[in-house]
């Protein structure tokens, strides 16, 4: 990467700029936003898993004092547009979701009817007291049930609930089956989990009918692509709509999307042409907010004797709920073949309708369910083939000299030294005396293990955008397409900016989350906001650079190449005492009567950035684990990230993602889950049901990083957002089954809940010795 | 212009975009902004024109329930900077204006203290209970006088009040002279007034400490000039200030600069840490806004027998007020030979410091009081010569071959066909009929009067930027620089956009006035938004369609050259059946892995304009009025105004622009005046004092055009604001000066109030038969 030399900023620790707000709790988030008049918005939510809708009875609710409205579906299909099926449905299938449910609830939670009030207590109280008639029908929350050709339809019109269906064929997996010394075959469910933001999600939406603008505050990644489905539903055309994103407690992928609440927050308020405001509740928040995962995994894998993975046939199914048709498992199919050499592969993904809530892409998105499938292959083949499980790795790792590499999927891979990081890894933490210490501990009665995982993922994926301003005082604003939801974006884009400008980095100051005053853009999610984010303002910072050392050169008499960057000013090589300061060319850019030269005002440049394709980040991570036999109770003991997100702009901030992400990683493999009963009742309504980890639950996370950088941005970065979850759920549970191994459990889905490991290792010593 | 052939708005006299929520009451203006925890800003005000600030004693304000704080000029010099002089000032003199004056007050208005407190009335009180001890100092008020050596200074560093001197000298004047057949002297006053917009200047400033903002909601015309100067003075970077213009109720130049009660309001609001308004009273407006014009005028000429004009000396003296050091006269000056030629000329300009309120601009800002003193003086030798005022104009004009013109006093003019304007005027005023009518009038013992104004003046000054962005779904909005008070911009701007892209003007939505959503900007004034705004919408919507044009050929698999654009859509020369709609278009720019072809995502372009020089509109009115002799009362009964804008854009627009600025040229002319008594009282200071035309006082005027293209914008436009401001008190004075001289009048000063007319008609009456 070419910043004039400057690296002041990149590559610096640097601590996240604007932090002062959220510790002194000045930051505004959604639910901070106050404007007069305004509704508030709760909703009638399904109680069934699947039913009619047949009478909507308001009349009770109306009559509470402060009760405004109440809508059912059926009105408010008359004048909003559904949110229609993503291209990827097989053909003759539609997907159209209305804010409100029409005429037939699909999963309990599922919008019924919406209250607005005066104030939010009146808004819930009403809610209670709309009644609404429904008829039962039979409801299917399970994919493989869901599957079978006498599950109820969740989709009346469709022959079956199959939304999708993505398969590869590479090589000729038969014959290596054939050739095979070893064949391992594993049934692993990747369980439906929830991203337990902070803040939960909310809107707030004000019509202007002088202006015709409806500006809409919202919770949200992904504004500009907010705007568009709020444009698309209420039937404005996009630029009378303003999305501002305020500060985000947390998203991590599942405040990407286009929620019916938003949509019903933006239409009513439209509509009624007052102000009105939704904020979930945790329960709500439970129910209403995309699930993630959910996958049920058939793997079968061929192996030689020494450890070679000769073929992999991969099966998924994923369940999608009842509306989004989420393709996040087309991304796990994809990433069929990981980190490894596959001879032969065959993978075949389908998504599922059931009458659960939707599912949604959350931190990773595809990506932990890819890496899970194979960790947990490799290790069970370790077994079977009695090989060290860093050692079957290390024999199917593909080699640096393969990069770029085309996976055997369609996938194209950036760069890479996967055996550098496993190298590194086993070196730092220790892999030969830790496992001499289990054998220490094993001998004491206490049950360690240690797991491994390998991974490679996708990051960086679609444009960005960026406009780099310098004002007439030579202070820098930066806006982006990118939204920040916590991550620290804003100090990595000033610390990138700074550089190229050669600028202090407190003169720059970056805005992001705002359709009214920032370019087109995307927003964050698939660790996305570097590598394309911080690429755009990159290029956009040199084209600005560029045009100021054309300014210079006119203010110097020199030629524009014998202009240099030095110190924060611009001088001519070799005479040094020929200078200019940045901000006598800012004046200049914009003298009244134009710069001299006859160049073009201003010293601002707006650039897109789309790469060629996505990223490929990588690593090894290794935790030791501590079964307490009495309780089930896992302990994480030591837990080592080694990563490759490419270059590191701020490797603060990229600790900083490992850690949380790890944090969230463990959440999965030990704790979080959603269950369904059978009728679809969905067991996890609060954070009572819904175990999140504590602080207890989380070791010190150990790091390590190699820099492979991408070939594909000028920044060399590829992203670092998902790896944690993507390592952290197949190294704790291969740690946990390496505990367990010895007392002859082979099998284990997550959570592994204390419950869940008791049982199996009370299960297991209760089996016959041969097991 | 070109426009890909499409023009079906250019050109069109549409009705205004947005005048729905004027009439309806919906329009925000700055007093409709609220915002929590707010505090009122009100003023203590010097009584005294010249005086030493002894102390400030505001112990009974303070006790006063709701008052907050009271801040002297002293105080506020600790932190606050001052806004600097200009830089064409005298050397060695300096300027430098705090918001609250220190130590010394220079004029009857000058803030001395400022006083904030919860609720606008409480603060009112409180500034009347604020006790300053002043040490009286002489005043001077008259440029003349103040000019003097024996002249109280009103900066006492200074050696004399000169605040600045321009001259130019061009041709053998003398010889001239002595060649002369005919030599006129005049010494005119174009008197004092002031901006009476319906809406009063305001500002609210909300300081946000958690974000390091400081948000403006300003009364202005020029948001990121505003800016600047707030970021001076209140020492924060211009990125953390962001200026947002409501609605703005008339501004006519006069909302230009930067207040000192706009900086009063962002400096105290940040350093309090809370929100700060204030609005100015009709009263206060009358004290504290500039005043305009202000200026002694003596013309000295030589003409030939013919008519020719040989030579002109022109003496100006700007009676600067305070403060501001306004450079309003220097634009008088290079307009000083106006559309005619002047084979020999000098001119001298001087601005002169005095304790009258701030100069300022106004409508027209130097052009009006130039073409008085031309018009003034055509109509003076024409009465000299006894030849017709149509006729020596007529032998003086530039021909329309002459352009582009070099004047002597150094302006460029760029286009125009003076004669063609005076033809056609005096057609359609039905000159030669007029004259008849007058002559029967006088017959029957009515006093009518004739009187033409030519006038040529500048326009478009300084660079301006736009935006032009095209939404994934074919939405376009535009940002622009430019900064409307009412002249129906954002419908000019999205004609021009909607032409140049082909689209409905209905998908256009303009956007100004909001220094943190538009790009860098200049703002409105010097009637630049048309001719340099509207031409940096031109260029960016046709680097918007040049990309278009790029992703359709893609999307259609041609050639870029063989793509037109037709009814709103692509398609390729010669084969109507391929097409691509814009929408199509957009979205294909903003495909989540970018457009086709590896061209960069986004449909959207910053451009700046910047022309190479100044426009010259011209034009001729003509008016007819009557004075009543028993009363001096003036009506007007016809005016015509031809006028050469350049190519128009919306010629409903133009005809407002024409209509409003005669109806306040006719005020200039007749009724108003800001007198100052001798010790530098201000004898206006309410609408009781300061007239301003009602309906009565103005007729229907006719309009008429000839456009005669700019070549120095790709619009042809050349701007239209002040062309009536410029024109109107001429011809309105030579008619009544027509009207008159039979009786022996000669001279009078604007406004010709009744009173002065009576008066000069009775002395005219009662002095010996020669005059």
């Amino acid at each position: 990467m070419s910043t004039s030399g400057n690296t002041r900023y990149i590559g610096r620790p640097l601590r996240r700029l604007g932090d002062d707000r959220l510790i002194t709790g000045t930051a505004a988030f959604l639910d901070d936003i106050r404007v007069p008049g305004l509704l508030h918005l709760a909703l009638v939510r399904s109680p069934l898993a699947h039913a009619l809708i047949r009478d909507v009875d308001s009349a009770t609710a109306l009559a509470l004092p402060g009760v405004v409205a109440v809508v059912t579906g059926r009105e408010l299909a008359s004048w909003v547009s559904p949110l229609s099926s993503p291209p990827e449905l097989l053909s003759g299938r539609r997907l159209e979701r209305y804010p409100l449910a029409v005429d037939r609830a699909r999963f309990v939670g599922d919008p019924v009817a919406a209250v607005l009030a005066v104030d939010p207590v009146a808004a819930h109280e009403a809610a209670e007291l709309v009644t609404v008639s429904y008829g039962e029908l039979p409801a299917v929350v399970d994919a493989e049930r869901a599957r079978e050709a006498t599950a109820p339809l969740v989709y009346p019109d469709w022959p079956d609930n199959v939304a999708f269906r993505w398969e590869v064929r590479q090589g000729d997996l038969e014959a290596m089956f054939r050739q095979a010394d070893v064949t391992v075959s594993l049934r692993l469910v990747n369980q439906r989990i929830y991203a337990a933001f902070l803040e939960p999600r909310g809107a707030l939406a004000r019509p202007d009918r002088a202006t015709g603008e409806l500006t809409v505050w919202a919770s949200t990644q992904a504004p500009h692509g907010l705007r568009s489905g709020l444009a698309t539903a209420v039937g404005l055309p996009e630029h009378q709509i303003r999305v501002i994103v305020p500060e985000v407690g947390g998203a991590f992928g599942s405040k990407g999307g286009v929620y019916p609440e938003y949509v019903l927050v933006a239409a009513l308020a439209w509509q009624l042409g007052r102000p009105v405001k939704w904020v979930e509740t945790r329960s709500e928040s439970l129910l209403g907010t995309v699930h993630a995962r959910d996958q049920v995994q058939r793997v079968r894998a061929a192996f030689r004797r020494d450890g070679t993975l000769l073929g992999l046939d991969v099966q998924l199914l994923a369940n999608l709920g009842a509306y989004n048709a989420a393709t996040t498992a087309l991304r796990t199919g994809l990433l069929a073949a990981g980190p490894y050499r596959v001879p032969a592969l065959h993978v075949l993904v389908e998504g599922i309708m059931t009458n659960c809530a939707p599912l949604g892409s959350y931190r990773g998105a595809g990506r932990p369910e890819a890496a899970y499938l194979l960790e947990r292959l490799m290790d069970a083949a370790a077994a079977e083939l009695d090989l060290d499980p860093a050692e079957i790795r290390r024999r199917n790792l593909l080699r640096a000299d393969e990069f770029p590499y085309r996976s055997p999927t369609g996938a194209q891979y950036d760069s890479g030294d996967y055996h550098r990081a496993l190298d590194i890894a086993l070196d730092r933490f220790g892999y030969v005396e830790a496992r001499a210490a289990q054998q220490r501990a094993r001998a004491e009665g206490r049950i360690l293990g240690i797991g491994l995982a390998c991974y490679c993922e996708f990051a960086g994926p679609g444009w960005e955008s960026a406009t780099v301003r310098v004002h007439p005082d030579g202070a820098v604003s930066v806006f982006s397409g990118i939204t920040p939801s916590g991550q620290g974006h804003s100090t990595v884009l000033a610390q990138i900016v700074a550089d190229v400008l050669g600028v202090d980095l407190e003169r720059v100051r970056v805005r992001t989350g705002d359709t009214g005053a920032i370019q087109q853009g995307i927003g964050t999610f698939g660790s996305r906001s570097t590598a394309v984010g911080g690429s755009a303002a990159f290029l956009a910072a040199q084209d600005v650079l560029a045009k100021a050392r054309q300014l210079a050169a006119h203010a110097l008499e020199a030629s524009p190449d014998d202009i240099e960057l030095q110190n924060g000013a611009f001088q001519v090589r070799g005479a040094p005492d020929r200078r200019v300061t940045w901000q006598s060319v800012a004046r200049l850019a914009h003298r009244f009567d134009g710069p001299p030269g006859g160049l073009e005002p201003g010293l601002e440049a707006t650039r897109f950035f789309a790469p060629e394709t996505r990223t490929v980040p990588s690593g090894v991570h290794i935790a030791m684990i501590e079964v307490d036999p009495e309780t089930g109770e896992i302990e994480v003991l030591r837990y080592l990230a080694v990563d490759d997100c490419g270059n590191q702009v701020n490797p603060l901030l990229v600790e900083g993602q490992i850690h949380g992400a790890v944090a969230q990683g463990i959440g999965q493999a030990l704790l979080e889950w959603v269950p369904y009963s059978e009728s679809g009742q969905p067991l996890a309504r609060s954070f009572l049901d819904y175990a999140v980890p504590r602080a207890a639950h989380v070791p010190d996370v150990e790091t390590a990083h190699i820099e492979t950088p991408s070939p594909l941005n000028p920044l060399g970065a590829k992203g670092v957002g998902e790896a944690g979850t993507t390592a952290a759920p197949p190294a704790i549970v291969n740690a946990v089954l390496d505990a367990l191994r010895p007392l002859g459990v082979r099998h284990l889905d997550m959570p592994l809940i204390p419950e869940r490991v008791w049982r199996a290792i009370r299960e297991a010593r209760s089996a016959p010795a041969s097991a």
